[in-house]
């Protein structure tokens, strides 16, 4: 089948918002909002992000979650998305049939329109690539660098899924959090609103627990305090050990955002309301760096402290 | 290096605009516009649409100029870039070097403005994404849907370069035409403006200038006569068997389009006043289908019009 053909069959049934044309032309229109648009682009590698055989309708909802994460953080819902399908030849048209049914019902669940795209052949293996815009619900998007010393530090669900995951997958076990590893369970769409009406400052956790927690308070000119034995594991009781492995991993898609102290009580009642898990994990400090506590004694951090997932130039071990 | 050294490093300098951050977020904030804003990606993948031993420089500037072409033929001035660099371990650093200084060129030729994007791992070959948005001159984009029988068909530069090219290339002679292949040379923003006022249906030649042209006049529910013998070829004095190969193989990127008999005048005047080549080569008929005629004589045509550049699922033989 031509590109034409599959874009067609495939594609542009998903293309409903009047500024996709149903996929006809090259460009599309953006929907016109009165609030600030973020946008934001995360691809995934065959053999660096997910493995060969790993199903296609998880690659699908992951594709999205992991840029959906990234919108949320900014206090945005998202709105519009372009796909860059890179599809070898090998693979067939069931294959993507699948994934086309799984993005379809995905990007639906949040609401998103696909507008647009390019459809390219790729020898070399599958990838994925997904620009996704968002509507801001303040004045300013929401960004790492807005923390002030003595904001409080707080991460949405739970972190380490994907690593139990992982392990079991390595082991050959089963385990409930093999889903977790192929498909991120992500903060619902009222997260937008909480970052926006709360957050001095957020990021999502893609890069491990600890690092990125780092990352946001370096771009705030802040160091952090981080209370480890406050963090909610997807483990529920891990020692020291795992719960560092499990903080230093990644791929959480969790929200990490810090909040004055003076609005912890509306926080807590906002989180409740729209039932989004929230928990109080740290402190921005006036120092720099990061500084770590277990069950009131300080913790000595491993040097690696987070998963660079868009290492280029190197070689990834990691799927 | 870390992903975060290279974007420091490479990237971050060339991302001026304020809603950037200077890549430190993982979403950019959109430079807000009063009209509408249009959008597009294109992807280019190593063996597929360029060769192992491409200049990266050369790729740099073609990824650039396959977006902007379609961002002008909407009658948009570009805006603001999202590139996804898919990075083979094996390429050198200096190599990065050298496509991140090329790239940083184009886009300030253009005036567009990194503000974000994803750099991979690509075990499987080097590829290329840009996201690129458009600020439109006109109440509406141009699409290719809107010409009316009666509308003479219009195209800018020259066809058939990257052809002749290709072909020099394959036969180890020097071309003139080589850097056509490599680097698309596509009309100034100028462009933009002359779409904008005088367009009814506008789209880029990427896939066969007839091809395109069939694709335009369905879209906007006409046929199409083509005075074949008018239209500007690279090779300015083929026969009608040459003709028809430069006319039927694409990588042209000059921009095809409709304009009303009675806004001839104009169009010239605004053309030559802009320094845009255009010629006029055929008309938009209330029938349907591509009708061709060489010198007066009509012309049966070859089974294939143009090349899919993103067929998919199957092997592409073409470089």
């Amino acid at each position: 089948m031509s590109e034409r053909g599959w874009i067609e069959k495939y594609f542009a049934p998903l293309a409903r918002a009047p500024g996709a044309a149903r996929l006809s032309d090259d460009t599309a229109e953006l929907s016109r909002q009165t609030g600030p648009v973020v946008i934001t682009t995360d691809a995934m590698v065959e053999g660096v992000h997910f493995l060969s055989g790993d199903p296609v309708e998880s690659l699908a909802r992951k594709l999205v979650r992991v840029n959906v994460s990234d919108i949320l953080s900014s206090g945005a819902v998202p709105l519009e998305a372009l796909l860059v399908l890179g599809w070898p030849p090998s693979r067939t048209e069931e294959d993507l049939a699948a994934f086309v049914g799984a993005l379809g019902a995905e990007l639906d669940a949040w609401g998103i329109s696909l507008i647009g795209g390019d459809t390219v052949s790729a020898p070399g293996g599958l990838f994925l690539s997904l620009t996704l815009t968002g509507a801001c619900m303040a004045n300013a998007p929401i960004r790492r660098n807005g923390a002030a010393p003595g904001d409080e530090l707080w991460v949405t669900g739970e972190i380490g899924g994907a690593r139990l995951g992982f392990l079991a997958r390595a082991a050959g076990r089963d385990s409930p959090h093999h889903l977790q590893l192929l498909e991120p369970k992500i903060p619902g769409l009222a997260a937008a609103r909480l970052m926006a009406a709360h957050a001095s400052a957020a990021m999502d956790v893609s890069d491990g627990f600890l690092g990125d927690a780092a990352t946001l308070a370096r771009a705030s000119g802040c160091g952090v305090d981080i209370t480890l034995s406050d963090v909610p594991f997807a483990d529920h009781a891990p020692d020291l050990a795992e719960a560092l492995e499990l903080a230093t991993w990644g791929d959480d898609y969790q929200l990490l955002f810090a909040v004055p102290e003076s609005g912890r009580e509306r926080l807590e009642t906002d989180a409740l309301s729209c039932g989004i898990r929230i928990s109080r994990i740290g402190r921005l400090t006036a120092g720099d760096g990061l500084n770590v506590t277990w069950q009131g004694a300080h913790v000595n951090l491993p040097e690696t402290l987070g998963f660079e997932h868009g290492r280029i130039g190197a070689s990834l071990t990691r799927p």
